[in-house]
């Protein structure tokens, strides 16, 4: 046997063998506590474990946690919830990573109360007793601050008199449980053999609204645009209520394999090449685009941003174009086929000839990592902690955990969006490990079924503590079918669910607003795609759900039940074509209740079933709906209630519901 | 950061972080690895894993596992299942502790023969591709044997003559891929960060029969009964086909305090007093009462029932009789009173005042578990190897875990049954420390609801890697409702179901058999209970289910789908009074339907839907099903079928279903 085997400590004896209580399954903690739970500043984290002894005494449990720049531990009782398991709340009000840990004791003065009791019902002598209280109580003199130990004192004094009338109430006092709370012996405590963590982030992990735009097409009059030319387009932005600008990236694009327009692999003169393609004889990933402006209008963009409340998000695209510095300084983190070539890159079905990727399986990993660690380091120098990273899951999953740990600790502002549209356990992972956010498979659930079923898997099991989703209905690699055909009904519908499902979310700017839905013929791409042309935007256009997506934002920025990723509970709905859900706070002040269809040709009118038991309201009780979008009202006192949904107008709802909490003294309010 | 915290390697760098596969989701492993998942020798492990690295390179992976006494690890090619999930099987030939772990690696030559194969379909120029592939080839030159090396040396030669036919051939050929699979560089293997242990134990820690028997009332004339009386009954028990006799404990019974006839606080001269009450003057644990004979005669009948197969179970309760040797030797093991009095046993509602328990908080807690080991050890001396443990759950959980570790380490053969009755997760957690077997809830779940719902807990959660149950319809402490009103159809439908739910059960004989059902009035207790005083077991009634009980366990005995809990399926039922269930063996070569009534008052009939899809069968194909208890013989075809049960005669049948299974070659062999 070796002591490896040995180590849960199950051949050799306990440090002590008095430790009666035994912990397990904690939560938050996941996978065995290798990856921590998250949480934005402000949130709780309610710790659950169960909690028990052998035989049949009380026992007291302790949750212990930590930011990790504090040396101690700070307490909080534990409750009960029954069949063994107990939970406390803390709250994480700084960034960074916390810890937690849970302690169990056997509470003998509890035990023994509890016993005087039965005793006493069954009418026993109970002389003894009163001697083994005031000991216990005597025993606790010495754990107390100075100012309670005559109380104690005193109180083991009138025990030890014997006295039944007088022993019953000092021993079923809410003094002395105080006092005796206060003052337990932990020495036989258990304490849980690990310390999980919660990883705390800012708000924005959490609950954000991004617009992508490609600065390139921000003239709109098809000459190259300009940092100077965003901020031009900042107060629309703003207007619309986003409050993230995410830029693909903003550095010198490669000549050698350029992209032309729809992706050819023929550029002509005046194609501008992909972004993706980093890198020139300019410089790389920490150079800016000499046609976009310098570094310093860059910084200055990002300060007019912040201005309007609006955060800058980078894309981080760790590949290269042939003409990358890199490529010459560097030549050994690339893989060289033997007639001298690059192998270049390729995500299934897509190939890349204008890229090649890094060989992570070069010798001189450790450099190459550093290097790349650095890149991020430069554009946090800049003012950014944004960032959007693209195919994650083509680099090492231990390069991006030690990355983003590495930033977090020194700057645990920093926030990572994961592009990852691969198989469910590699995002997954990627989540875990540490980005903030995950791009998901919104973009492919268009049932009721499947939305149901997806938003189910992310609110209602342990993803929730750690795989937050940012919800796009489009990007610049995605134009799904139900956009194409759809129309602007289409794409109302669409946001309509991505901002009201998911705390985060996003759209691919300018061709949204427009409705643009020209794609590549059986493809779910666009055509004439931004990725390899300049584009003109009617920035002025009239027809533009600028006003409709403005309204949706403003509707989450003042509901908090849209800002975090709470259990959605789905409602019955008599019509497939109709989906209704709803969000709340955890103290029902926020009660939402969406109703979106999922028709974009034909108006649809449902019987929406909202679960009252769950929100406190007997049915019958009248309650007050607004209509968010709408600014209609309704007084609703059913379960069922019809809604009609035309898709020419508004083509879902955000109601207010605003039940009166059910108290004994008001229930009769509206009778 | 301290260390501890960085223990997980995610803010340093990794060893080599070129290892790019991730191993996660390993099963079976029971809390993080805290506990083993158990098996019985001879039973296979089936270790799966979530297997997965960054980008779409070919991956591989093998179990490593080995018994504890083995330095090296044996290694086993794992297989993808889809999604990520990979598995593979092996058989645990030994007792005691076996290891586990997985590795994965990225397989270089499988993702050149994969990229190859779509660069070949997309008509694209493959003369670098041969200079590659000849490269992978030789480089596994020098990690293959000796007379594989020419073999390789010549493939990689033709390779690199660059012929696209003869290429494709070579790199397609399933020569190459078993030589290069066998040779495969595991330089960069990331291996998974535990090794998970499984407990391996004797057949009868799964499946066993056990028989309850007080050996004082043995001679049935009102005498005491000795070990020799016993002899004389093992013929009968072993007709009965029961493979364990089980005595409650065989110690001498103290006399202070000593209860009398149904539990009285007060004895006669002549009442021989609970067995449970352990230890007089003349000695305790260790020591075998007078009045059964002697320590030799009880190693005569030990081996007197290992010639008729059968295996003898002790009782271990440790608790002492105010007159155990203890108290006066050990007195610090006990807790004493301010009045010098010592608290008695209490198991609420139940209270012993014939009985002390130890003090498992006594600062002599050491000496304490070293001396019960040695209880142990002092019987497994004797020959002993099944312990019945009394009330496990009022002693501390880390005492358990490391008797029974220390205990499996010495005498792997040796096997505990934990008599907890108690809330579940306790029950679960002493199943997850060592024991191999528990008593369960079955004694109270009569209904087919309550049936499926605990069946499918048990056998279709994590619970079965751990928790092996072990069925009592009645124990002397539990005379169930259901057995005081049924009658003797009731004692036989609660057999039935507790022999077939379960590949462990037990019953308190000679009561059982004669469906003894008087019971204190309001309680499930026995009146006049065996506890407490000698019974005269009429062993020569006629009228008895001892035939039926033989029936039942030859059925057990000659079917393997009865000596495990693989995954019970229920099947539909259109009468709530009768119960459908499947149990078969993995291979499906033993597959038995068990229909049940659950009314022991009235005939009942039942339409029984079995899944034929499970069992591989089309509907309309007849196959043949054998009544095994009954003898009877039909040929079905159809999912529904009627089962009519008659409590008056059987109240239940198992059948065995001889489908066919699907060949492509005799699919028509009934039409």
């Amino acid at each position: 046997m070796t002591a490896e085997h040995e180590a849960g400590g199950t051949f050799s004896l306990p440090d002590d063998g008095r430790c009666r209580v035994v912990i397990e399954q904690v939560t938050p903690e996941i996978d065995g506590g290798r990856f921590p739970a998250k949480r934005v500043i402000g949130q709780t984290v309610t710790v659950a474990a169960d909690i028990f002894a052998d035989g049949h005494d009380e026992l007291a449990a302790e949750l212990l946690f930590r930011h990790d720049t504090e040396e101690s531990w700070r307490r909080l009782p534990m409750r009960p919830l029954g069949n063994d398991r107990w939970e406390a709340t803390f709250t994480v009000e700084r960034l960074g990573s916390w810890f937690f840990t849970v302690e169990g004791i056997v509470d003998h003065f509890a035990t023994w109360v509890h016993d005087l009791e039965k005793s006493y019902l069954a009418g026993e002598e109970l002389a003894v007793e009163w001697q083994i209280g005031a000991t216990l109580v005597s025993e606790a003199i010495p754990r107390a601050l100075a100012g309670d130990r005559p109380r104690l004192e005193s109180l083991a004094g009138q025990l030890r008199q014997g006295d039944d009338e007088q022993g019953l109430a000092i021993a079923g006092s809410a003094e002395l449980a105080r006092l005796m709370a206060c003052y337990r012996d932990w020495g036989l405590a258990s304490r849980y053999e690990r310390e999980p963590e919660i990883l705390v982030e800012r708000r924005p992990a959490l609950f954000s609204t991004w617009y992508e735009l490609f600065p390139r097409s921000a003239r709109g009059d098809g000459d190259h645009g300009t940092f100077a030319d965003c901020e031009r387009l900042l107060p629309a932005i703003a207007r619309m209520g986003f409050d993230v600008v995410y830029f693909p990236p903003i550095h010198p694009i490669g000549l050698t394999n350029r992209k032309g327009k729809n992706n050819s692999t023929i550029a002509e003169a005046e194609d501008p090449g992909s972004p993706w393609a980093i890198g020139a004889a300019v410089g790389g990933h920490t150079a800016v685009h000499r046609q976009l402006g310098t570094l310093d209008d860059f910084r200055h963009f990002v300060a007019r941003a912040r201005e309007l409340g609006i955060e800058v998000a980078l894309d981080i695209a760790f590949q290269c174009s042939p003409d990358h510095p890199y490529v010459r300084s560097n030549p050994e983190w690339f893989r060289w086929r033997p007639d001298g070539t690059v192998q270049y890159a390729e995500n299934p079905p897509k190939k890349y000839q204008d890229v090649i990727p890094f060989d992570f399986e070069t010798a001189a990993w450790q450099p190459l990592w550093d290097e790349l660690l650095a890149v991020f380091r430069f554009w946090i120098a800049q003012g950014i902690s944004l960032f959007r990273v693209d195919n994650p899951h083509t680099k090492p999953f231990a390069f991006w955990e030690r990355t983003i740990r590495h930033l977090k600790r020194e700057h645990p502002e920093a926030i990572f969006l994961s592009e990852a549209f691969t198989r469910p356990k590699v995002m997954y992972r990627l989540a875990k490990l540490g980005f903030s956010q995950s791009y998901t498979y919104f973009s492919w659930r268009n049932t009721r079924p499947e939305l149901e079923e997806y938003l189910t898997e992310l609110t209602r099991t342990d993803l929730r503590e750690y795989f937050r989703p940012n919800f796009w209905p489009n990007t610049p690699d995605i134009l799904p079918e139900f956009l194409q055909y759809g129309g602007r009904p289409a794409f109302a519908i669409r946001y309509l669910l991505a901002a009201t499902l998911s705390a985060s979310c996003g759209i691919y700017g300018p061709p949204y607003e427009l409705f643009v839905n020209d794609a590549i013929p059986g493809r779910e791409e666009y055509l004439d795609s931004e990725k390899y042309e300049l584009k003109r935007w009617n920035w002025e256009a009239a027809d533009t759900l600028r006003e409709l997506i403005g309204r949706i934002n403003r509707v989450r920025h003042d509901n908090p039940a849209l800002q975090e990723n709470g259990p959605i509970a789905f409602c019955r709905s008599d019509n497939d074509n109709v989906i209704g859900y709803l969000k709340m706070t955890d103290d029902r002040s926020n009660i939402l209740l969406m109703v979106v269809s999922l028709d974009p040709f034909t108006p649809q009118q449902a019987e929406i079933g909202i679960p009252l038991d769950r929100l406190g309201v007997e049915e019958g009780h009248p309650f007050l709906v607004e209509g968010l979008l709408t600014g209609e009202r309704h007084i609703w006192h059913r379960q069922r209630n019809q809604v009609r949904l035309d898709p020419a107008t508004v083509p879902g709802r955000i109601f207010r519901l605003r039940p009166r909490l059910r108290r004994e003294h008001d229930f009769d309010y509206f009778m």
